[in-house]
């Protein structure tokens, strides 16, 4: 069994190989200039984890990490010119440095790369394979697209928040990890197990990223205090209050729409305490955080093989706050 | 065998079906209000048509066919975006009626749909087809890519414009043949020359497009003649003028770029003329035509299984001018 700073490690190794042919220039190098800007690699090597919780790792696990890296970064240059996002980690998006035309196309075929990397397996699985990973891209749009909606409405209901929030960001990690269960030879059974367990640890994670940009520790967080806020984004923290907030309440939140910065992080935050709704998303990311360790220790296999997993879910939920 | 006409009604009658869930409508209904627009199906049908020259048509030709179908109606939406274009086929454009991200959403989640058309295919050749099929899908990206670099660009070069032609449409009609060829069993050498086929019908079609938007009859090429010219459009007959053309007729396309749009029309034609591009391009087209019944009639199968091939090629290449 490997850990995930060993599995990281290693698919950084195989993920610095070249994607892309050298022409077009004008097409390729946008798509190379973001990959080159990293990331946290988590859903590859979920996606190999989930392959090692069964059995040996396979040479597909590795094709396939690639495969759903790619598709992640797809999403990320597409979404970042719907947002119209000048930045992503600390650099200029594809957009802003090469035109939205480009930027579209760069994402096209990144995509198409995706399904390049799929087309190499060699597993007898690769039509179950393409279902689940095609289920869970079209869940992605499905979510981004609900995510723009629901920017433009002030009456979203916690039910469709969560719905959202599951599909735009944890059903990619519960795929990856049901795919590589797959290659490990996996039960429909336990693959069942270790989808809802992606789900559930990426709803637990979404929830607790909300809460930190509010009440994180700058210096740990590594961002300052109350983005979201001053972005209006909606967050469960937001969502939650519109929910119960009082008539006066809800006049406050419109004052403070065009309050100046420091004014409107302080009397939202006021507001959530007010109602309540800081120690209720601690509970709700407590809420996923056991489930997801229940469908984890639910699974049918040896105790011992689960350390990994257990210790990555501790590394992604625990950070401080 | 089947006529170009009786495999377009059964192709159309199962594309017909749903290919998007209900939900989010915000997401779907834009893609299926852009396929209700209809179109040619020129690509699918040629799938069918490859498999058929081969041996019976097989259901994994029509699941294919609609995936062909599907990625093409997906670039068409994407390349809008890009293009600006108001309209298409007389009706808005998805991006003009929906906003850009959700033309860019619903062009990412069609091509989603066009893999999973091809993840329910039976066929043991999967993964060479799904192969070819990325492979062309990605010359299809690099194509649009340098037809936007070459709109910013007076020296394209005319084998540069031609490989930009290829990529952007002839490699999709050609992988549409092969695969289906593929799944009609061909051998390497006979896949090798439909492709080509394609390939150089392709070419041919599109001279002839750019040819019939100057020369054309009004009345059967059903728009007005000269369209090209008054959008500054790079065509076969602007790259061949621009790379013939002496100083003074430089000066002189300088000068109608700005000119009224009668005036200028009249004037670049006058000038196609008299750098004898009109006839060139007359038998540009005819080489690729010719040399697309060549490799047709080079497939080692009885010549009597081509004669639906024979008779699209004719329909498609000898309209009148």
């Amino acid at each position: 069994m490997h850990s995930f700073e060993e599995l990281s490690a290693a698919f950084a190794d195989r993920f610095s190989q070249r994607h892309f042919p050298d022409q077009p220039a004008s097409l390729y190098e946008p798509g190379a200039y973001f990959l080159s800007m990293g990331g946290k690699r988590i859903r590859p090597v979920l996606c190999v984890m989930g392959n090692e919780l069964f059995a040996p790792i396979e040479d597909d696990a590795w094709q396939l990490a690639i495969a759903i890296e790619l598709f992640h970064n797809f999403t990320l240059i597409h979404d970042d010119i719907m947002d119209r996002a000048p930045l992503r980690r600390g650099m200029t998006t594809v957009h802003e440095k090469y035109g939205a035309p480009t930027a579209i196309l760069s994402g096209d075929v990144m995509m198409v790369a995706s399904y390049a990397a799929i087309a190499k397996i060699g597993s007898p699985h690769i039509r179950r394979i393409l279902h689940l990973y095609n289920q869970a891209a079209s869940h992605v749009c499905e979510g981004q697209q609900l995510d723009m909606d629901f920017e433009r409405r002030s009456d979203v209901r916690m039910e469709e928040y969560l719905h959202m929030i599951g599909l735009k960001t944890s059903v990619l990690l519960a795929a990856s990890l049901q795919i590589g269960a797959i290659l490990g030879g996996a039960g429909l059974g336990n693959q069942d197990k270790i989808y809802q367990f992606g789900k559930n640890l990426g709803l637990a994670f979404q929830i607790q990223d909300d809460y930190l940009d509010c009440y994180g520790d700058t210096a740990k967080v590594g961002k300052k205090a109350g983005g979201d806020i001053l972005a209006d984004k909606k967050t469960f923290l937001l969502v939650k209050t519109l929910e119960v907030a009082t008539d006066a309440q809800r006049r406050r939140i419109l004052e403070l729409e065009t309050a100046p910065a420091d004014e409107k992080i302080a009397g939202m935050l006021d507001l959530f305490r007010a109602c309540g709704v800081d120690a209720w998303v601690r509970e709700l990311k407590e809420d996923y955080r056991r489930a997801a360790y229940q469908c984890l220790e639910d699974i049918a296999v040896l105790s011992s093989r689960k350390g990994p997993l257990r210790q990555l879910t501790d590394f992604l939920l625990q950070r401080e706050f």
